[in-house]
This record gives C-alpha cells, sequence and structure tokens, in this order.
C-alpha cells in the first residue's frame, strides 16, 4: 500500500492527458484525486460516488492511499444519512486498497498520453452533463479520445442500440433512423459494437453528423478490435469515452455498466433490433431506471431479432417508433404527449383528405354517382329523417362530396384521392 | 303509413325464423316487435336502444308502427332522465317512419326463412351476450345463419381482425394465431373480408375450431361475393351473424357499426395486419371504448401493411401481441397484468440458464478457464474485497460456474447453453 500513488507519475504525463491542467491547483489536485479513484473502483461503486459527494475526491483519495482506517470513510458515508456505513465502508477499503500499484497506475497514465487520450471530470465545460443523473453511480472520471466536447451543453443527443446479431432489416432501419437523426441536429450516441451500434455510428459518420461511442475497456485499446478503423474515425469528428483507465480489459461487467452511460448520455434511448438476450435490452433498463424515454422498433414477429424489442413494449412500456421523426419526438420530451397532436401522429392524419362525419356517411351511402334522388328517397335508404338529411346534403355539397341538379335531385360526387 | 306491420307477413314465414316461437305469445310478439324494429332503424341507433330500454320492444314498435306523436316517445325516452328528449323523438320517427313498408318488411321475413335464418333477441339462450355491453347502441336483435349458439355463454372468443390487402407476413402470422387459439379453446371472430378476416376464418377452420362472422349486410346475401363458399362453410360449424334485415345492402356506415358488434363479441381484439386506412383500426376503437383489451401485432416498420398496427400502439395504447400465447393471454384478462409475473413473459425468462448474480459476474470476469487463481488475485481482478469474493466463489461454486482445485486455486467452469 502506497501513501502516494503519485510518486511514479510524471507531470508533464499528467498535463498532457488534462486539458485543464492549468486551471489551477486545487483543480489539478482534484482531477488528480479522479483519476487515481477510477483506476481503483469498478464502474458504478455506488460507496464511492457517496464518499466523493459527501467529502470531495482528494479526500477520498488520501483517505484510501493513505491507509486511513475504515471508521474514517465511515464518518465521510454517514453524513448523508445513509445506514450500514462501518461495513460498507470496510467493504469499500477491501475493494479498492488492493489495487493500489503506484507503477501500474503511472503505466495507465503514461499509456493514455501515448494514444492522446484525455482526463474529464465533472464540472470541466466538456463533460457530458446528462450522465450525472446516475447520481452516486455517475463516474468520478471519464476519458476521451476525439473532441472531448463532442456531448457538451447544448447538443441535442440519441442514444442508439441493439444487438451485435443484426439482420439486413435491423441495419437497414437503423442506417436510416441515424442519418435521419443526424438531419434533425442529433449526436448519436452508441457502444462501438458490431451489427445495430457499428450501423448507426457509420450512417451518421456517412451524414456528416457527430457520433460517440462509449466503451468498456480502456479507450487505448479499440474494442472489438475489428471496429479499430471506425472507432478512429468517430474520435476524428465525434468522441470515444471510457470510465475505465487505460489498460483496463472489458468485462461483462464492464459492458453492463458501460451501458448506463449510453442510457445517460441520451435524450432518449431507442432500441432498434434486439433478440431476447442481446445487452441492449439492459441499456433499455438503465434508460427506464433514469427516467429518460425509451423506445423500441418493431419488427417482424416471425423474427428472434425483434422479439427484445417487442418485449420492451410489453414488460417496460417501450414507445413504438418507426422512423427518425418519431425517435427525434421522443427525445424531444413529446413521448408522454404521443397521440392524435404530435408532429408526426399529426401527420399521419392530415395526409387523409377530408372525410365526411358519420352522418354523412350515411347519407353518401343512399346517394348514387349515376341516379339522381330525392330528400324523401336519401332518408327512407339512409335511416334518418328528411330534415337530417337536408341539412347533411347542405354539408356533403359543400365538402364537395355530393352534388344537386337543377330539378333538387342529388347525386354523389366522385372524389379523387 | 301502416298500423300492423305484420298484415303481410305469414305466420309460418315467422314461426321458421325464430327457434323461440313456441315460448309464449308474449316473447313471440317481442321478437317480432324486435324484427321490426331492426327493419326500421339503422344499425346503433342509441334513441331506439334506450326506448326499447324503458317500455320494451312491443310497445316502441306500436308506437312508431300506431302513428302515435312524437310526445309519446319523447315520454319513454324521458324515463332515463337524459334531455332534450322531444327534439330526439321528433328525429327518430323522422328516421324510422319513412321505412315503414308492410310488403318489403314481409319480403324480408321471407327471404331470411327462404335461406335457413334464424331471429335472435336478447334473453335467448344462444343470444351473443357479450354484445349487450353496447348499451343503448347493442343490437334489438340478430340474424344468424349456421348454428345461433356458436357464441353463447362459456365458449371463450377473440376478435381476429385486419385489412383486406393482407401481405404474405400478415397472412402467415393470422394463420398462426387463429389456429393457436383454437387450441386454446378460443372461438374466432371476425368480419368475413378478404385478407386478414378470411385468413382468419379459413385457419381456424382448418384447425375443426369453431369461428363466426359478423356482416354488414343482410346475411340473405354473402359479401363479398367471393367469399360466399367460406361463409358458407363457416356457417356449417359455426355462424354468420349481422343484425340488418335480410335484403339490407352493406354500406360503408354498416360497415362501421358491424365493427362494433365484432369488437364486442370478442373477450379481446387483436388487430393482425392493418395499413393506416384499414377498417379494422375502427374495430380497434370500438374495442378500446368497450374497454375489451386490445392487441395488436407488429411488423416491419418497412411495410406499409403494418402502419396501422403500430399506430395503435402509439395511439391507442395497443398491447404488443407476438403470437397465440400471449393472444390468448390478453383474452383471459391478463393484459393489463402483462410483465415479469405474466404466464407468457415467465416463460421467456425462465427459459434462459441461470444467470450468475452481479457480484458473480464479477468475479467470473476475474477468473480465468486455464489459470487457476487465487482469493487475493481475484479480488484485486474484480475491485471487490478479499471477504466478498470468497463468498460469491461460494455461490458460483454452487452454481456449477466455478471449481477449486486441492491447492484453493479457482479456475472458471465452461458451462453449455
Amino acid at each position: 500500500m502506497s501513501t502516494d500513488p503519485f510518486r511514479h507519475v510524471d507531470a508533464a504525463v499528467f498535463d498532457a492527458v488534462r486539458a485543464h491542467a492549468r486551471t489551477g491547483d486545487e483543480r489539478r489536485a482534484d482531477a488528480e484525486a479522479r483519476a487515481l479513484l477510477g483506476f481503483l473502483a469498478e464502474p458504478g461503486d455506488g460507496v464511492l460516488g457517496r464518499a466523493v459527494a459527501a467529502a470531495g475526491a482528494r479526500a477520498v483519495a488520501g483517505l484510501v492511499a493513505g491507509g486511513a482506517p475504515a471508521s474514517a470513510l465511515a464518518e465521510v458515508l454517514g453524513r448523508d444519512g445513509e445506514t450500514a456505513t462501518l461495513q460498507s465502508a470496510v467493504q469499500a477499503l477491501g475493494r479498492w486498497r488492493p489495487r493500489l500499484d503506484d507503477e501500474a497506475f503511472a503505466r495507465s497514465l503514461v499509456q493514455a498520453a501515448r494514444v492522446g487520450a484525455r482526463l474529464l471530470v465533472p464540472g470541466d465545460p466538456e463533460w457530458p452533463w446528462r450522465i450525472d443523473d446516475l447520481g452516486a453511480a455517475a463516474p468520478v472520471s471519464l476519458w476521451v479520445r476525439g473532441r472531448p466536447g463532442a456531448l457538451a451543453e447544448g447538443q441535442a443527443t440519441i442514444s442508439l442500440v441493439g444487438a451485435r446479431a443484426a439482420t439486413g432489416y435491423g441495419q437497414h432501419v437503423t442506417a436510416e433512423a441515424s442519418a435521419g437523426l443526424v438531419d434533425r441536429g442529433f449526436a448519436i450516441v452508441s457502444g462501438g459494437a458490431y451489427g445495430i451500434d457499428g450501423t448507426a455510428h457509420r450512417a451518421a459518420l456517412a451524414s456528416g453528423g457527430t457520433t460517440v461511442a462509449f466503451l468498456a475497456g480502456g479507450i487505448d485499446r479499440y474494442y472489438p478490435s475489428g471496429h479499430e478503423a471506425l472507432l478512429s474515425r468517430i474520435a476524428e469528428t465525434g468522441a470515444v469515452y471510457s470510465e475505465v483507465a487505460c489498460g483496463t480489459a472489458p468485462s461483462k461487467w464492464r459492458f453492463l455498466m458501460r451501458n448506463r452511460l449510453i442510457a445517460a448520455a441520451g435524450d432518449a434511448t431507442v432500441v432498434l433490433e434486439a433478440g431476447l438476450r442481446s445487452g441492449s435490452l439492459n441499456t433499455a433498463t438503465h434508460a427506464t431506471e433514469l427516467g429518460r424515454p425509451l423506445g423500441a422498433v418493431p419488427g417482424p414477429v416471425t423474427s428472434p431479432a425483434s422479439a427484445g424489442c417487442h418485449r420492451l413494449f410489453r414488460e417496460r412500456d417501450a414507445i413504438c417508433v418507426v422512423d427518425a421523426a418519431q425517435m427525434a419526438e421522443l427525445a424531444s420530451g413529446l413521448g408522454a404527449a404521443i397521440g392524435g397532436a404530435s408532429p408526426s401522429g399529426g401527420r399521419v392524419s392530415t395526409s387523409a383528405p377530408v372525410e365526411p362525419s358519420h352522418d354523412g356517411l350515411r347519407v353518401l351511402d343512399a346517394l348514387s354517382t349515376r341516379a339522381a334522388r330525392g330528400v324523401d328517397d336519401l332518408a327512407r335508404r339512409s335511416g334518418m329523417s328528411p330534415g337530417h338529411v337536408m341539412s347533411t346534403l347542405a354539408e356533403l355539397e359543400v365538402e364537395g362530396h355530393a352534388r344537386r341538379d337543377t330539378g333538387g335531385l342529388w347525386t354523389r360526387r366522385i372524389r379523387r384521392r
């Protein structure tokens, strides 16, 4: 156990990975502490989040690295009033301290500097602020390659996810959706995986849009390796993020935790195609837990590749979205008000010609396009009173559905659609 | 205007169309009155329903045919406490009286007898009691060919509807669903139309099940004519119903009103495939208004033939159903409780192998299938405390995910799925 985990870290190396190294000693020390804590803890460690919120990253890092007793951490944890703090503190230190390794930490920072990765911490102008909605489970720091501010304030975002085992249908729908969302000003958030993720990224790039990927492992090594070129291209105009230190391998746990970042980074999450075992359903669960709108794209019920989406309709109240317009609406917070009044719903309705009223329909049924008929005849045929038929005929005439001849008899007008 | 609309009706003809002719003068007179009122009014005439509920069919028929003033009908309508009764009465008599035509009525009954149609009235043991949920808009009588009691008490029912312009996908899904629902004991209700309706009927017949059709026109002439053979086959084991008298042509209005009978006759309604302008969406609206569970089958978003179903998810809160099991569940009243606890949802979940816990996953990530590792090593790799790792390893051992060698080191076991 070390009392100075930065012993082996070259200051120039840390400056290289910190865009904001020159903003003052205090902020620098906070960033150093967050880099260390991110190195020691697994993603989503809520005890770490609580401790940092209560005492600040420097105090917590000092306490962990300095060999303080668990009671000191328990005192910090106790400040938010939750119970079982001593046990939590003992367990937390038991998790973090075995990883204190000055040289490994220094190697990780050197590796980050080597690939041009930068460290972001909360409060940085480039910090993807939406992920703070994760509360105590939010990352203490983030590593980024590319344009660090790709998800900064003012940028609308949407997370497009799905299975690696994508079909031609899923890829087609994803490409259309991603391009359409770029056209509507959205940055596309995804996970850089094969299948739906890759298609979403590629279509966004092809449309000249911004897209970002959150990875489960360190960003010094792009995963999957078959997407090295794609992730490099993403980093040219967008960004590749991870909360784990360089040199950290992706693991199942880290994939699950990475998914919460994808869900949190988007104004909405849409699952475009997913089988029942797709990891994207986990991202959907995170979106729901965060209160983010969740959409899913239906597919043929004969396709197991869409079964996960259909399950989201049934079990997660996912909103059915069929095109980029509906996804944009979902992400714009109109999800709750989807109905006749929504832009998309409205467009569907108004594209139809003006329909006659119910009464109008009954009189229309009674009218002939060839045989001219009188009001009494129409009343008998429609089962409506003659007076009612007359007022309805007046409406139909205005709407262009019926015509009166000079003798006062009525015929139906053919309307082209 | 006639004072005895039965003047031209042969008693033997009426006996022929009434299965229950011998159950007493009063019931016979009630049935006669309902036959007449069904002949005079268009389907879904709520004023007629209210009047019959207040005074009985005989009194209302006498009042209409006997030339009573509108105030007499208004007095009847006033009994339920609703307002504007004189105006309603004037308009209603204006609708019904122009159709008083003794000879036409007699011809209609002769035609019914000729094709073997039977008259059903509420209270008959064969009356499809579910349609009484329509309240004042329920039919005063029904014409039926085939087995009148096909929808009688004790028979589970489900309405399968969709567009005439069906795709191969829609027909495939419909055939599977209909057959599967027959296997689960459901009678299949539909509208006898081309496309989805016809496929639902045919698959039910092919599975030896009961299926019934509600038509918009008189059942003396099967519509559409291309389905004459199909409707005849339906009537052999099931039934073909209509509320309009024999000789009445189908009209747009009558199709819309017929749809309310389909929605009311099923324990649930499922739209299997429908474009945005399909009449089956009207049936869906009726189901919702009746409080009946509404399901829809998703399809490719690239198929306009499924756009109506997707719209039902968004605008009508339709439940996503992908197979007969889910449809049966919907019709069994479990629709509101669809979720993890439902038979179908549960089956999906339990078909998956037992998954390790979140902690288990982190330890599994740290284990190797080849290199045996000690607890401290695993603690460092997983970011968990050694004590926590030990308890988690014990769980993993029980679940068959991990194995301890004689030296106390651990390896991961490969599990086949």
